[in-house]
């Protein structure tokens, strides 16, 4: 990549990230009446529902405390993070620990997932807001709160089974995924040899079991012990979420100087790349079936925003550490997809919900899934990855 | 509606039930080496999973019982329903005498559900059958079940509360509205004051809490008592349902002869087709907000098939009850869209899942949703009710 152009998308990152993403979830998600955030918001930043998704708040808290350790250390940043956190520790956890998935706007408790996603969000925003305040007691409740998920993990039995599994099991690919990504996080604030463990288990795991080199897909589900599942679940492939897992991996790789882990995670970008871009609109299609059979979900060929960003990070990514140009054209057809399709030059952000042929569906800025975490943090790390590419 | 329309209008009802609908699912969907019903099918009839869907199961008993009932004593028919009938007495009943929602092939459980739906179908499957077989064991299974489901139904503390309803309540259209249809199937075979007094109920439901004349609309969440939702949910229409429910309803009114209770029900199919009608690409919606704000399903603006059947019947029944021209119009506003978008003219049946723009998005024949249900009873339906409406 030339270094004029890593210039040029310096600024666009940079910018993006500054003056049009976190301004617009400053001055639209922070609620000063009850605390915490409103997230949930339609497209010009007003508020559609005043319920409180949990997932939201942790990741906000996140790239809030994030931006303030590896930015500027900017009162407001730090300010709205600790807002956030108040509430969250307020509020979001139930008495046995566990986290709440969605609150009202006074904080009471709308509805607990037997999943663990939440709670690896908690521990992102603890660890992170830790480091950025110097804040104790965060820093204790982030590691408590991650051992607790990984107490739950390991004893399926604490929870109640869902479905049958005395006649399939089945497990997914998001739980060594995630575990990977909060433990990146977690060990900045506290270091025990249980973070390493943690990270090599689940990169076996998803190597050993989800990876299907004879496939050349990372399958989203597959049987207790990796065997392939003959099912519609069984063959379902999320491009966007192995997008994802290849650069948490590949970050991996390069904080251990280990290129043959940086190599396996770029295999998976490449069958990812294949399998879920679009041929004839261009884009990332949400679902693929990695037998090209009809998928189950409704929305298979919806361009979501996330998919974009997580893409754009990837490419970026596996072109430093690799070198292959390639990567730097990939990067380029996603950029301008991306780009030409998300944002939203009248009411700025992005769209998050595109048809196939990439016409908006849903003008809504946050909801349940989507907030202020996908698009600032590739906002971010593009910025940040593209200084250290440029040409000195 | 001209009498040599509906002449013309019978054909394509009656042979597409009788040379297109049934023969495909009569070929494909029968498992002869397992019993019951093989109904996730691709596009050809292939099948795309071996598991069970009990709904499915439950609806395609139905059907071919219905038939037997109405249109001729084939054995065929009764034969395959009996199939069905006996793999679903001997697999899909829990020990609680609930039923399970998904069966592996063989019939071992893979899900059970929190909510009854499973059951209203098991009740017109078995119900339906009885009448059609004479066998007295399925009718008092059919009398057993239905009151099973209404014990789980008025004693809300036999299951485990979703959620945290200390915190919020709310309640769905779908529980009255499938009531309404499932008592109208059991009542054929079985006679008691409760079956009306469960309609009755059922009707003051939906017109008491569901229906919102302020707002022009059936929605499908409100508060236990009816109270509006101020949230996405609560703002939420489902055309197609509620375009169901009014025929549903206009069914009930033609029975008792009571027209108000008919024009009740057409307002409800007035109110549906103004929010549901997509005025740019035609076809139903399949979700529309009452506020007009953004709708949180991915799949808002998709064209499913059963809105459309619904719609075909109910506007026929509307112009029928009524005598008004406008329901004919709109008829034929329906038919043409649904006719020159969802029937798939080379491998057979009707496409299901449409995008906005009347596009095939996936072109599975079945899987947990679609099935044998909505598409024969439609044809089969309106086939009928044009021989009523033909000028002798």
């Amino acid at each position: 990549m030339k270094g004029e152009r890593i210039g040029e998308l310096i600024g666009i990152y940079r910018d993006g990230l500054l003056e049009d993403t976190m301004p617009f979830w400053l001055e639209h998600a922070l609620d000063r009446e009850c605390g915490g955030f409103l997230t949930y918001l339609d497209r010009d930043g007003s508020a559609l529902c005043t319920d409180k998704p949990v997932w939201v708040a942790g990741r906000f808290i996140w790239i809030l405390s994030k931006l303030y350790n590896t930015v500027e250390r900017k009162q407001e940043w730090l300010d709205a993070a600790g807002h956030g956190i108040d509430f969250m520790l307020k509020h979001a956890f139930d008495s046995d620990g566990r986290m709440f998935f969605r609150l009202t706007r006074e904080g009471k408790p709308l509805l607990k997932r037997r999943y663990l996603f939440t709670e690896t969000f908690g521990v992102i925003a603890l660890a992170e807001y830790a480091l950025a305040s110097g804040d104790d007691h965060a820093k204790q409740r982030a590691i408590e709160l991650y051992n607790l998920l990984l107490k739950y993990y390991k004893t399926p039995d604490l929870l109640p089974a869902k479905g049958f599994p005395e006649t399939r099991r089945a497990k997914g690919h998001a739980m060594p995924m995630i575990l990977i990504a909060t433990t990146q996080v977690l060990r900045q604030i506290d270091d025990a040899p249980l973070y390493r463990q943690m990270i090599d288990e689940s990169l076996n795991e998803v190597f050993n079991h989800f990876v299907r080199p004879d496939e050349e897909a990372l399958l989203e589900t597959v049987g207790p012990d990796g065997e392939r599942l003959d099912s519609p679940e069984g063959r379902l492939v999320n491009p966007g979420h192995a997008i994802e897992t290849s650069w948490f991996i590949m970050e991996e790789g390069r904080s251990r100087k280990d290129d043959s882990l940086v190599r396996e995670a770029t295999t998976i970008l490449d069958w990812s790349l294949k399998l879920g871009w679009d041929k004839q609109y261009g884009g990332l299609l949400s679902f693929a079936d990695v037998e090209g059979k009809p998928s189950p979900m409704y929305h298979h060929d919806m361009k979501f925003w996330w998919p974009h960003t997580e893409a754009l990070y990837a490419l970026l990514l596996a072109h430093h550490l690799t070198g292959e140009d390639r990567y730097a054209e990939w990067y380029e057809r996603v950029h301008d997809w991306t780009f030409s399709h998300f944002p939203d030059p009248e009411c700025g952000e992005w769209y998050g919900y595109l048809h196939r042929d990439g016409t908006v569906s849903s003008g809504v800025k946050g909801d349940f899934w989507k907030g202020p975490f996908h698009i600032p943090r590739a906002q971010l790390y593009c910025w940040k990855l593209l200084e250290e590419m440029q040409p000195s």
